[in-house]
């Protein structure tokens, strides 16, 4: 697992072990306890890029038909927050629902990668909750307002492995300890390799880009004060906070 | 008139007199002739703001309700290019539309900005062409793929005083030289105040970002080997023209 930390001034990446952050210096390493320093969010995207309704499950339960290629909308690198990170719920919404979702985080710049080669661009995974204001959503023609608030793009904690075998994932999300979520990633529609095939094809993707895969069925209601998680096997938990708009410690 | 430009490996900001270009050094100034160096995209935004129907006389000609609020998509940072940049005609559309545009660009990190203080977050004014894939855009249910291809967010050719009254420029898109769209700012139903104040308040605008304020009447079909122009008054003229996406020249 890397995470990306702040100690200081100073901005890293570091390998996570247990409740110690392992930090390469080229010619030795340092050790840090992950209590000691500043948790921040694992990538920095130049575009987040989500996929909706691409779980058979969720499908089903809506009573849709499963599209026959992705749909995509975007959200902007002003909307990230890491784990822990405070979850601003806007005075201009009365419905923001969690979306617990698997994300691929893009490791080099690339275009028109087919299927078969996407591991080639692949830094890793991690956990995103795709944070909506429903009832925008619903209103609008285009659901930018709905999903690009500040704060509506959780992501962490740490980016797993690229060699993880994530066709078979465990996903869970669970608000206040409340099991809310529970899906597998076998349930996809459009799996990473092909996800990457067809985003690839339409625009360039930079290092640190996020692909949200889509979220399973049971997405449903967050209020301040919530504790919202999102679990994956074998990657984490994604912990987060739902505050009110007039909140005003410091975000990360 | 302020652009961006890279002469060997520096890239820096020059002010455009003629034909010339004067670059602040501090206690000096450089000026180089504006055909030595090679011009870039004015802004590098983290994020693109698009705005959907914001002409009077397009929803008029369209049959359609002025909308009660700004219709909002995003484009990436990867579909970026400058003045006299090549617009990659994809291999996945047979109908790609110019849409020419008046937009802002952001001076500084700002949110909840309200109309009467937008002034004090404009960096200045530059032309646009939200390129759009109407087949695609028809087919999806976002607008995102039709939107976001490589070279889809022609920008430039340079930053306009912020001082400029953008509340009556004629706009104009000429295609191969033949007038296609033609109108004024005036026709905006939300005016770049209102749009500022609508979109601060959903997400942190950053510096060098972009709001593209919506196109005119007359929108209609580009084809490889087209060169297509957007001039508005008082700011410049947006020079591109469309080649196959096979087309292998380093795009700028």
């Amino acid at each position: 697992m890397i995470g990306r930390f702040k100690h200081g001034n100073e901005i890293f990446d570091g390998e996570v072990r247990g409740s110690s952050v392992v930090v390469n210096r080229g010619l030795y390493s340092d050790t840090y306890l992950l209590s000691d320093i500043l948790l921040l969010p694992p990538a920095q995207p130049s575009k987040i890029i989500c996929v909706g309704l691409n779980y058979r499950d969720h499908a089903r339960e809506l009573n849709m038909q499963i599209p026959d290629k992705p749909v995509l909308f975007l959200k902007p690198p002003s909307a990230v927050i890491g784990n822990l990170g405070k979850i601003i719920y806007p005075d201009s919404t009365s419905h923001v629902d969690y979306e617990g979702e698997l994300a691929v985080i893009i490791s080099k710049r690339c275009r028109n990668i087919r299927a078969a080669d996407a591991g080639s661009v692949i830094m890793g995974y991690t956990c995103f909750n795709d944070v909506t204001a429903r009832d925008l959503q619903k209103e609008d023609i285009q659901w930018t307002r709905a999903k690009c608030f500040d704060t509506f793009a959780p992501v962490g904690p740490y980016i797993a492995d690229p060699g993880l075998d994530v066709s078979n994932l465990a996903i869970k999300t669970r608000v206040n300890g409340k099991l809310r979520q529970d899906s597998t990633t076998a349930n996809l529609i459009f799996d990473v390799p092909q996800l990457i095939e067809f985003i690839s094809g339409i625009m360039t993707l930079e290092p640190g880009d996020i692909i949200s895969t889509g979220t399973p069925p049971g997405v449903g209601k967050l209020s301040v004060g919530d504790e919202v998680e999102i679990e994956i096997e074998d990657i984490g938990i994604l912990k987060n906070t739902v505050v009110a708009q007039d909140y005003t410690e410091k975000v990360n």
